[in-house]
């Protein structure tokens, strides 16, 4: 039955030197097969598209390894069973898993548990929020914040990126575990809707000039910075070192402004970093995966937050496969507003 | 009796924008008072020099107020009592304090506990050891190490200004603990030494030309680096951060090579920082201050390591308080062997 159906794909075809364009893709069409014995077929509905998905084009080792030139690219999403000969998925299943850019993912017996493949209930969460606060996003902030950053009430909070998938969930979940937050983001549009729709308590516009996000964290940390959730790297980091309160945790999830460079070498690193010494503070790095286990505890509680209105998921839905040079460099331009998602088919 | 005593004493003349050389420094004499009502006058013996004394000269926000203009230089050391009217201390009395880089020091009753003047006993350790491994280098290593790093046997633990005062420490202690360890230190000299005498693994000359630390951590830490207790910062950081294990820790103690600019800032971050999100690795700043309830839980283990031969205190010593401006800096120029202390009197 599926023999008949016809795969999209979105393939690497050189690696970047600076930022992925639409010459490092190669558009790829093939038929689809059907599953093998223990085997299921997922059509892709949604994708996540996540800053990181950039680093895992250098040829460099990393915590994941490289998408090989001419694989399909990765990405997590969420799909629909559409054929299945594993007694744990049935036709109509949603799930979430590594279904790639493409239209179709046929997954072998062998390949489930690595490939991260779990049905999801959409009574929990609609397909945006399954990829957004319920997804790995959220667990990354999740875990980043609760498990690192380990947060206090009435400690000040700092997240950069705080419109973004990871950053609204740290910032809402820092208001719920009685924190001040403090967000940084690109625009007043977005500082704007951190403070007024997430509840944040105040958002700093790095956007706003020289010398903003220094005067933003002067205003609105006076007594410093407990926990900095980064996202970005570069000067906004060095910012934030400068203003560390005693034994501050920093969480480095990311450096989205370092990440179109060749390699993932930032061109300079934080050279406030000795205020780590000063304040006995810590810097530690979280790669979400480490933490697959206690997923379930982490969605449980984010998804009680959803209902019962205390946390939002705003996600920014782009459509077609076709886009997806383009749409994933949105990102790194900041002209996301909120977790971007590729809708690849409506159901 | 002790008014015919006179004082000779080593002022902060002004700032200096890098290193801090003769002209920075103003000698001074005056008489020596008595000690009032629960007062303590202590002749110094030695004194410790150590690479932070350089970060006490900026006029920044720190961890410990800047030595302000006109002010005797702030130096720990051991001494005399010469004359007392605290019962607590006694004429003949060896102390460990605050003694600064003159002749004698006159510390009143109220001043005492903030002084941090203590009895010291000659039969656990010497003068010199009192300034190294159970003073505040010693206290440094272990608290550093046992508390930040939290040693594992079979760990590769890489340690840089291996035969400074911190380093030969923490490398010692180390080997104790069941850990492989790495030094890292300039000259053939050296390597040799904590190598032969000290027990360490290997020992990796940073002077040894371009590449050498590169070279060295593949070969000597074919698994990566576990622990980096870091004395040096800079270019050596950056390459222990290219080789780190997986869930690695950074004790960030100090960066002497780049403690001579201004306001204690670095000319670079380390670049290779992300280092720690791929590894899930963590960076910490230690402050041995914070430790002072601990510190005699230290000397004792310390001690008894002195005592069977495990551990070994290297100490280079220099005379007379007038060399003092030369003598600090054989600190940065790496020309110390050993914990470099400053003999002002012989008893």
């Amino acid at each position: 039955m599926t023999a008949t159906l016809t795969n999209h794909q979105v393939r690497l075809a050189k690696r970047p030197e600076a930022a992925a364009t639409r010459e490092h893709w190669r558009f790829t069409t093939e038929p689809v097969g059907e599953p093998a014995e223990g085997g299921v077929l997922v059509k892709t509905l949604s994708l996540s598209l996540d800053p990181a998905m950039r680093g895992w084009l250098n040829d460099a080792k990393s915590y994941i390894p490289p998408v090989a030139i001419d694989e399909v690219m990765r990405a997590g999403g969420v799909g629909r069973v559409v054929a299945s000969k594993n007694p744990a998925f049935a036709v109509g299943d949603t799930v979430y898993g590594t279904l790639n850019v493409q239209e179709y993912m046929l997954i072998p017996q062998e390949e489930i548990k690595r490939n991260g493949l779990v049905k999801i209930d959409l009574r929990v969460g609609t397909i945006g929020q399954w990829l957004n606060v319920l997804g790995m996003p959220g667990m990354t902030g999740y875990f980043g914040l609760m498990d690192v950053g380990q947060p206090k009430p009435g400690e000040t909070v700092v997240v950069s990126g705080a419109a973004g998938a990871v950053g609204q969930t740290v910032g809402q979940l820092a208001k719920i575990k009685g924190c001040r937050v403090v967000g940084i983001a690109g625009g007043a549009a977005k500082c704007d809707w951190v403070v007024k729709e997430l509840g944040f308590d105040a958002c700093i516009d790095y956007k706003a000039g020289e010398g903003a996000v220094r005067a933003g964290l002067k205003e609105h940390c006076p007594k410093g910075v407990d926990i900095y959730f980064d996202n970005v790297g570069g000067e906004i980091l060095d910012q934030v070192l400068a203003r560390l309160a005693r034994k501050a945790r920093i969480i480095i999830c990311g450096a989205i402004s370092q990440y179109n460079n060749a390699n993932s070498m930032p061109g300079a690193g934080p050279r406030n970093y000795l205020s780590l010494l000063v304040n006995r503070a810590r810097m530690e790095g979280i790669v979400v995966f480490d933490y697959a286990d206690r997923y379930p505890i982490a969605i449980a509680e984010l998804s009680s937050y959803l209902k019962d209105g205390r946390m939002k998921s705003k996600e920014d839905t782009v459509k077609g496969i076709e886009t997806f040079p383009e749409s994933l460099n949105k990102l790194f331009a900041g002209e996301n507003f909120g977790k971007l998602v590729l809708q690849v088919a409506e159901r």
